[in-house]
């Protein structure tokens, strides 16, 4: 048995990480934390964890997870990297599902997230949690940094074609959207529902965080350099990402097909749909599985894959946990082996 | 391990049983019918299944289920009764989630329900799936009649009240509010997210078919008459009921959330929140609970009660679940002990 | 051509507002103002309204409003008290959309609303804005009340009923559900998409402020003691309210249709359904329209009356510039008379 | 005063188009048509038009439009061109607002459209109804090929870069999203609300039927040969159409700004917001109007154009209101100069 700590437990992440290890087998639930909901209960906060979690939200210090093996951090940017370094000298494991560990250079970080790291010593150290990339690596990490959401679908969208040579990996598209829930619980006004439903934007099309992150993953699993256009957009459901991924194909390049199930053969949550379907985001909701398609209209040179998550799902809190399960050898898909709930 | 078959696989509530008896522990898939999809996989209907169902629909016939436990008919009014005869006689389990054995008296089924009743020699032997009322009746059935999903929420926030007499039965007033998914997936334009959505409106004002399963249900269960209006809307959600009861309390009324107490001590599938909160079916969601909580504006002797479910959940294929667990001495939260999806 | 000043323009019911006066043809918009919005252009903030409304918003002072003939207060509860008197004193008409004039007895406004009215005196001089109650007397005041949402819609279904004495005035419930930009647009979590999305719940079940201004309304305008129960409900919706009525018929009660149908009899905005039909609360989504209807099911005692508007028309911003038109004399229908947006 | 007739009353543009003939101040309507709801009266198909139209639906024969000026076509792809031909040589003004008559070779049309041409002589005299490019040869048409939807969006927005050389024609792609009206108001289960909210997805990715359109309308624009991957998605929202266009800028291209100025100079519906911010679909509901904005991610060469509109509006209902006040010589905005309903 494991037990797991979770330091932010009180927003959308930090509800599905404990959902999720509420229901885990092999895993028993440590201290929660939150700032400003300190002794309060969590089934008070979250009443569908009514009969499922006992505990009430403590304060976020690290004596408080000593009973630990792993902690969470379900936090905004820029909290992991002041907490984590002591709890790993304790020797505990960390999986961090914001973006501290994520970038290897800390330049890039500031110059992205605005503020200097404060433990830029871990960021070489830090396993990037992609299992289809780095299952290897993420076995033996103590550190690991769960990926964004948009970089979880767009990189498993784009990576075989990449890895094969297949399309030019200098110009690649990724027109994503997303849930609402990605943008977090903290209030403001553009996530209203008198704001955000009935309504559609892109936001940030100059420049988003996980563009970076993007190109930094896809550049490491590939050797290549990558240029790539990436515009987010918000979509009025509360969870799910679809992105559409635009790529040129290569001269003489064909069977994008069995590229894509030799790639992702034996991963048991990419799941491929045949081509020329349609993934929906909804097929995935409440679950850690990616399904993509792919299309090539018209016979041309641009190929068209459609890649989608959920994003608290395999966007955060349940690859958390398929990372987890795989730092702790046990089965990868225990807990997390569940159809989406439709409608 | 059971063998469950199903009639009727392509509509909403078929889906929820077919999520729910693919993770269950054990039950082993039988067949699934539909007439208009009969040799398409399962999983093409119903993307949220790849992996957890194999199985094509097969056409509706007696035979397909020669290997099953059970039977549940998750179909439109009037098919269950035409078919079920032959199954109980070939000594299989049925559990009815339509409208055809509810009611005690053919003649009130056919004047609700518009159509002679098939076998009404049935009528008598059915047993009304309450469990919170009838689960040893329950577990001794051959035919069960899966409660409506109105009537589970309306009569577990009356019942207490009537069995102790706190209330006058002659006077009940139930508001409720259903998410779309009760109208089942049938296409119509009123269930049109173009129509449904931005939307809220009462419906049958005049008179609703679960009046009288209400009625007659708590008068079996309490042995008093029944008076009650009855107000179902439709609210631009997918799923959920909430039931918004009213009652007048009788003259030295007290203690109500004692009554409340005693009455669901030790029911798993109804949860009490503290008096004067508010339940939401999102907390339900996807979920067998019921949620149930209750006030006395201005210390008045009107009582409100707030209770809700998913209609799908509690309310249909969850309730079945609950059912067929007692039926076959399974432990009765098996396959259903799992928290909401939140958000 | 009257010129209008808007306090507080920032909001759901001072964009409504805005909207209705940038196209009311006998209405030049003065200064609109907003504390933490000053300096900014109105259209930036709500890009609706770019090239019809060009100026910033300014600070809320009295001398902003020096060329205004009217200035309506679409501000929180507890701002217009202050500001009002020295706009009355200058001479101009005040029509206040919040509650600060809406109830009578200081007292009990300090009892609902939690702190101490600061301009008292003027609660016996304010009229209540519902026009088709007090139509002569708006036409001569300088400060309206304009009523609350639910206010209106209740009021309106129950009015007719009560003045012709046909039901217990003591025995009366509203079960009312609202769009959620009836909660404004200061963020907070449970207005927030991922929350109040997919959900549906009561609130202040045990007491909500419009209890106090609809027990006032009636009582002002039928003479008669009041006695309501008074549940208001959030939909996942933006716009609307959909209030259910239950009241008990007095013996020998007969024509609830003819009552009502001479009761608003040439009243432009309170449109009369069939009998037996349900209103849509899109149906009059953007209007200042009220729209009835009412079911006697099975025969009985209880009458169900049905009552739809737009919490930000007829429920706010509609009924204000309704107001003006009356004080100003202007046809009552001006700048109001359209269709709603469908769907 | 002109009298205009609509043949297929009943679906969403025809609802769009009733809507805002019913507030024109120079039409009266003429008949409507609808062969499964004739003799319904309209306001009962459409409450919200109660008070404004009194007609009942009538059958589609030619007789009933002998009183026309002009008549709108509203109805499915495939009746316009077996009924236009006769109202036409009535000497009537017709504009079809579905696909018959937007392509000019018949056989484009059938390969894509799936049957023959009933009238392919008059494909050559119909005139594209995109005012911002043909508006002197509209005024002059007898019949009018009102654009699709995604075809306004994706033209507007691309229309100024390729007339000005500025980007790449041969390797366009747009990426767009539509609410669910777009999908029409006939009965299918992909656009039940339990279906279609909660849920994105793409579609048609291999080939949708507004592609021919769009490269025609761009070709016969700007004389240049178009190569555009196009992707249409499904939005959980009832109106709106978000363009995200991706282009290469041509080696030396700059000023794209004074390019956009430059070219919607005096155009009242196409409004471009200020560079670099996020047009939102909501800020355009209900109007006639396009709002446009661009982006140059990290200054590279890839050009990102956000374009906006309403389906119903702009891109169908209000669009032909503006021709037909062009082909009626009406100012250009009559009828159609009103701010979106926000929220």
């Amino acid at each position: 048995m494991i037990t797991a700590g979770v330091v932010g437990g009180t927003g959308y992440v930090g509800a599905e990480l404990l959902r999720l290890l509420a229901i885990h087998p092999s895993v028993s639930l440590g201290s929660v934390t939150s700032r400003g909901q300190a002794g309060t209960p969590i089934a008070e906060v979250f009443p569908n964890l009514r009969n499922f979690v006992s505990q009430s939200f403590v304060l976020p210090e690290a004596d408080s997870f000593a009973d630990c093996d792993v902690v969470f951090f379900a936090t905004p940017n820029g909290t992991a990297m002041n907490l984590a370094p002591e709890l790993l000298e304790r020797g505990l494991r960390v999986i961090d599902l914001s973006a501290d560990y994520r970038l290897r250079d800390p330049a890039v970080w500031e110059q992205w997230y605005g503020l200097p790291h404060a433990s830029p010593e871990l960021l070489s150290q830090a396993v990037y949690g992609l299992p289809e990339v780095n299952r290897d690596a993420i076995a033996e990490a103590s550190l690991i940094a769960n990926p964004g959401c948009y970089a979880t679908a767009v990189q498993l969208g784009f990576l075989p074609l990449i890895e094969a040579g297949l399309v030019d990996p200098a110009a690649l598209i990724a027109d994503t959207k997303s849930g609402v829930s990605g943008a977090g619980r903290t209030p403001g006004v553009p996530i209203l529902l008198c704001e955000a439903s009935e309504n559609f934007n892109a936001y940030a099309a100059s420049g988003h965080r996980h563009l970076p992150e993007i190109c930094q993953g896809l550049e490491m699993a590939t050797g290549q350099s990558i240029g790539l256009t990436f515009v987010p957009h918000l979509v009025p459901m509360i969870r799910g990402i679809h992105a559409t991924l635009y790529a040129e194909l290569e001269a003489g390049a064909t069977d994008v097909d069995t590229i894509f199930r030799n790639r992702y053969e034996g991963e048991h949550f990419v799941d491929l749909l045949p081509p020329k379907s349609h993934p929906q985001t909804r097929s995935v909701r409440g679950t850690n599985r990616c399904q993509i398609s792919w299309h090539r209209p018209q016979g041309g040179d641009r190929l068209v894959v459609l890649s989608v998550i959920d994003n608290l799902g395999k966007g955060a809190a349940g690859q958390a946990i398929q990372n987890m399960n795989i730092l702790f050898a046990l089965d990868e898909q225990m807990g997390l082996d569940q159809p989406a709930l439709l409608p």
